[in-house]
C-alpha cells in the first residue's frame, strides 16, 4: 500500500512554484499577487484565508486581505468585485464563502472576472474545462489530479467511481479523470443520493474517490482488493479523549479499507493540503496567461 | 417495446412552440428570430440549414440565412458574427458546422454571445448547464432529454452507460443525466475508446446511450433485458440495393436489441429529428430571456 501523501506533494509543488517566481523576480518581471475577500468574522473562514494569505508570503507572491464587515450589503461587495476585476496590479482573487445569508453567492461569483477567478468556481470556468480549453480548475479535483499524476496512479481505461455529484469536486473530478490526458481516460460513474446498490458499484472500481461528507462511509467490504483510494471527506467527528474535542475524518474507514488499497490518501494530510496550494498554481497560471 | 418516436414527438413540441408564437403575435410582440451563417456550399451542411430554415417558417419564427462564400476570411467571419451580437432583432444564431480548414472554429465559436448561442456551444454555456444554472443545451442531448421525460423512462437511481465521450453529445447528456431533475438523478458511467470491457458495463446498464458512430455497434448480448437505449449514431452505410446508394445506420443492431428493450429509439426517427426541434425550443427560450 501506497500512501498518496498530499502533505508532502503540496510542499513540493510549493517549492515548484516558488522557484519560478524568485526566477520571475530575478528577471525583473512583478510576482503573481493574490487577493482574498473575506466578509464577516466566521472562525473557520478566517483560519482558512489565513492560511492562503500566509501561503503566499512563503512562495514570495503578493497577497491582499480584504475583510469587510458582517453587514456588508451586496452592492457594496459587489463594487469590490468590480474593482478587483479592473486592478491591473492583481492576478487572481477569491471570494472565501460562505457568505452571509443576505448576499446572494451567485450573483457574487458570477460577478467575478473568469480570468481572475482562481478558484475555478465561475461557470465560463467550468465550461472551458469541460470543453478541454485551459481554465482554472477548482483546488480539490485539480489537487487529486496532481496526487494522481505525481505518484503515477494508472488511470487509462480503469473504471473510477466517484461518490458525489456536488459543482466543486464530485462534478469536476468525474469530467477531469475521464477525459484525455494525464490521470485521464478513465471510465469513470458518477454515483450519489440517489444511486441504488452503491456498494455493487465501488466493489468493481479500480479507482474510488469518496466527496460524501459521511465519515467513514466506504468500508472494506465496499471495495476491492487493490483499489486506489481517494479521499476527499473531512468531517469533524466530537471526541472527549481529544484536546481540541474533536477528531477530523474522512468518507473512508481508512485502517480497513488501506489493508487492501495499493494507493490510498489519508485524512488529514492527503487531498486538504493540496487544495491551497493548487490555489496558488492557479495565481501562477492566472499570472501568466493574463500577461500573455 | 415502446419506440421512443422522435420524429412524432419533435413534432408535438414545435407544434407547442407555434401556438406560443402566435400568441406572442397576438399579443403584438415580436416573433422570435433565428439566423443560420454558412460559409461554403457543403451539400449535407446546406441541406441541414436549409432544413432549419423552413422549421422556423413552419412555426411562426422569423429567419435569416446568411451564406459566405466558401474563401471568406476568418476575419470577414468574425465582425460577421460582431454584428449578429449587436442585432437586437435576433434572439439566437448558429454557425453551421463544418467550416473551411482555413478558419479556426474554436476562435469562431468563442466569438459568439452567449446569449445567442442557441447551439450551446460556447463554454459558457456548457458551464452553466454544468452548474444547474438556465443555459442552453446543445440540441441533440437536450432533445434525448426530451424523449425521456415525454415518455416517462424511469431515471432516478437507474444505471446509465453513455458509450463516447464527445462535448456535443457523450459529455453533456452524461451530466444532465445525473444531475437533480426530470430524466435526471441517474447513476451515469462514461464509457470511451480507452474503456476496458464495455460489454461488461453495458450489460450493467438499465439505459444505454450509444453515441460512438460506429454502425451496429451494440449488440443484443451486450443489453439486459428490459433496458432502455438511445441510439445516437448516424453513419452512412453503402448499399446498392437502395436507390439512394446508401442506408442509415445507428450504433446499435435494432432488431435484435429491441428484442430485449423496454424503450428505444429507432434510426432514423429517433434522436435526429429531436434536434432541429430542441434548436427551436432554445430560440424561443432566448427570445424570453433577453427581454428579461
Amino acid at each position: 500500500m501506497i500512501l498518496l501523501n498530499g502533505k508532502k506533494t503540496s510542499q513540493e509543488i510549493k517549492e515548484e512554484i516558488k522557484l519560478k517566481v524568485s526566477a520571475m523576480k530575478e528577471r525583473g518581471e512583478r510576482a503573481p499577487h493574490l487577493a482574498a475577500v473575506l466578509v464577516g468574522s466566521d472562525g473557520a473562514s478566517l483560519t482558512y484565508v489565513g492560511s492562503k494569505v500566509r501561503s503566499c508570503e512563503q512562495i514570495g507572491f503578493e497577497s491582499t486581505l480584504i475583510r469587510l464587515e458582517d453587514d456588508t450589503t451586496e452592492e457594496a461587495l459587489l463594487l469590490q468585485i468590480e474593482q478587483l476585476n479592473q486592478d491591473a496590479t492583481l492576478d487572481g482573487y477569491i471570494v472565501q464563502l460562505p457568505l452571509p445569508k443576505h448576499i446572494n453567492e451567485e450573483r457574487v461569483l458570477l460577478a467575478i472576472d473568469p480570468k481572475k477567478d482562481v478558484d475555478g468556481f465561475h461557470p465560463a470556468n467550468f465550461g472551458r474545462m469541460a470543453l478541454d480549453l485551459d481554465a482554472f480548475i477548482p483546488a480539490t479535483p485539480f489537487g487529486i489530479m496532481q496526487l494522481l499524476e505525481r505518484y503515477k496512479v494508472p488511470t487509462s481505461g480503469k473504471h473510477c467511481v466517484v461518490v458525489g455529484r456536488s459543482h466543486i469536486v464530485g462534478r469536476p473530478i468525474s469530467i477531469l479523470m475521464s477525459q484525455k490526458g494525464p490521470a485521464g481516460d478513465a471510465t469513470v460513474t458518477v454515483a450519489h443520493s440517489r444511486t441504488q446498490n452503491l456498494a455493487e458499484l465501488t466493489r468493481q472500481a479500480d479507482i474510488v474517490v469518496m466527496a460524501l461528507g459521511i465519515p467513514e462511509y466506504l468500508t472494506a467490504d465496499m471495495v476491492k482488493e487493490g483499489a486506489t483510494i481517494i479521499d476527499v471527506g473531512i468531517t469533524r467527528v466530537a471526541d472527549d479523549t481529544h484536546p481540541k474535542g474533536y477528531v477530523i475524518k474522512g468518507d473512508v474507514a481508512f485502517d480497513e479499507v488501506a489493508a487492501k488499497a495499493s494507493y490510498i490518501t489519508p485524512v488529514p494530510g492527503g487531498v486538504g493540503p493540496m487544495t491551497i496550494a493548487m490555489l496558488l498554481q492557479n495565481t501562477f497560471l492566472a499570472r501568466q496567461w493574463n500577461q500573455a
